[in-house]
């Protein structure tokens, strides 16, 4: 299978860390496997010339963002020690999943206007990546009107490169990255979740109280939707000083992202300049204000304060548009794996 | 405009706290009213006969529910100070409202099939009481196939009561009770949100910092789904004697309920004996299994343990299965009118 990564370097190169795959787009043919057994396939120019291109800038966080903070604040967790930088925005050119799998003949309307419990056509889409990965995702999600599950083959308008997936991956916005498949050579519908190590046995979140030995894993459902999220990625110190070089007005900008998963927007940004005590709002820059739970690209907030503390420790915490808000402490929420890791980003300036 | 009520003693008489209006089944008119002015009436014949029936088992929560526990842990919070009791749960009968709404001749498919926001037909419904109170939700909610809003004549298998809303009222599944209005005598599509009180200067959440005093009511977006929840019912002791009378066996069962919004699933329930230090899962009763975000009804849980501990507080906090979790402190998580109380839910036992 070749060599493994020893290094991740991109947020999503970690997904796998397997080799990334030598795959050209001509030689591409992805197989579309419906849950009675019947194939169809498609090449690039079939998903480019066949179906209405779309465009959406979404957000990729790895299930692993800020497992640091919850082995720095708790205990040990399993994993690559992620900062708050295992996540990344762009936008993303494709086409719909809905759209290829109804051309495939898969019953979508029908579907979308029945229960999907109902449904005898399938439960779970698989999704699978040329270097052996594969995950599923829920039926309900693929077929969402407003699901804007896309497979692309163009990342900021550009071909995408062979680390992020060339020559087509999928983009399951809203998800956590690890269901954003790269390399996508196959999709397979089915009533059974994908059996796959991935999707079993790695992305799953379990009690304080569980370990790997005691854990398990076919308790916990795969995660799919990730929690509100936010991080303070900079603090700027701004000093207006007149021509004898004294000091006329010093601030502090605290800048960061904020984000919730599910397409939910964030509709609060609080940060506290005392350790917690007090709070004031943060403004919100470039919010995303399309109805629908689709709001699938970060927020970025920035809060402007006098200079006039030493020795501060900056908080951050949000809340999205269902009210959820992050968790203050560490321990009532570790998972041995550390993923999904959203207690308050807390920062110490030293001055 | 009649009498006030004095006393809510139903979880959602108390969403409007004016008198119940008296309304005979067979002198509703149901009027809808498109965005472009025109209108279509239903009486309750043309809802039972002319529309397929669905049931639904949905829990209602009142976005007060809990407010004693942030007035009690914070400081006061403005409103009824309800314990843990303002929700319910039932199965409600009715037709779906995106079904009637095609029917009078909005374009439900099209706006299904394009995005909420590029669509001229409305982004909101306004759903009005006959009452006086008046509210509205996002129209990718009433469109939403899996959306399950329904317009409702029964509440477990019989005539809505006065108290319910009958002859007819809106179960919007998923969100704040709020937003399920009773005795529905109109419904109105629009590009503008209800600018009625009740929509813009009540159910909804700010800062820890800020007062009614000093907010901007615009700046908040009016509550739709609520965040993650769980509460401590009944705690039960249950001792074994034998027959000279000698304790052989005692353990304590802690029960309770869990619920989070949007259909968002319940999928672990964390319990503590000892005041947060440890955590247990406890067992998840009556688990909805449909996929798709329609968990409508909440989720009965239950954890037997040993009786021998002395002196003891109980918590319990839950996860949904977009794993968003429950804080532990209340004062980080004020809000003046302490709506949408969630923080750990913790309670004394006296031995």
């Amino acid at each position: 299978m070749g060599h493994r990564c020893k290094l991740a370097i991109q947020v999503d190169l970690i997904l796998t860390c397997q080799r990334v795959p030598e795959v050209d787009e001509k030689d591409l043919n992805l197989t579309i496997e419906l849950a009675g057994g019947e194939q169809k396939v498609y090449t690039i120019q079939d998903l480019q010339t066949k179906f209405n291109q779309h465009t959406i800038t979404a957000t990729l966080q790895c299930s692993g963002n800020r497992r640091s903070d919850m082995s720095a604040n708790s205990r040990k967790a399993q994993g690559l020690p992620w900062g708050n930088g295992a996540i990344s925005n762009s936008s993303w050119t494709g086409v719909r999943l809905v759209d290829v799998l109804a051309d495939a003949g898969f019953p979508t309307d029908a579907s979308i206007t029945s229960s999907p419990t109902d449904s005898s056509a399938a439960k779970h889409v698989h999704l699978v990546g040329a270097e052996a990965y594969a995950i599923s995702i829920p039926i309900n999600k693929a077929l969402d009107p407003w699901g804007d599950v896309l497979l692309v083959h163009k990342q900021n308008g550009q071909a995408l490169s062979r680390d992020h997936g060339y020559p087509l991956r999928v983009i399951v916005p809203g998800y956590v990255a690890a269901r954003s498949v790269k390399w996508l050579t196959k999709i397979v519908l089915s009533n059974e979740e994908s059996q796959s190590i991935w999707h079993q046995k790695d992305y799953k979140c379990f009690g304080p109280n569980e370990t790997s030995a005691s854990i398990d894993w076919n308790k916990a459902p795969s995660i799919m939707e990730f929690p509100v999220q936010s991080a303070i990625t900079k603090v700027i110190e701004t000093s207006a000083r007149s021509i004898d070089g004294t000091v006329q007005d010093s601030t502090m900008t605290i800048a960061g992202y904020a984000h919730s998963g599910g397409g939910r927007r964030i509709v609060r940004v609080d940060v506290s300049t005392d350790d917690g005590k007090t709070w004031k709002q943060a403004e919100l820059l470039h919010q995303d204000e399309s109805l629908g739970h689709r709001a699938w690209s970060w927020t970025q907030w920035r809060l402007v304060v006098p200079n006039n503390v030493v020795g501060r420790a900056y908080i951050v915490k949000a809340v999205d548009e269902a009210n959820n808000t992050q968790p203050e402490s560490y321990d009532a929420y570790y998972n041995f794996r550390g993923n999904l890791t959203n207690s308050w980003h807390r920062v110490e300036v030293d001055v």
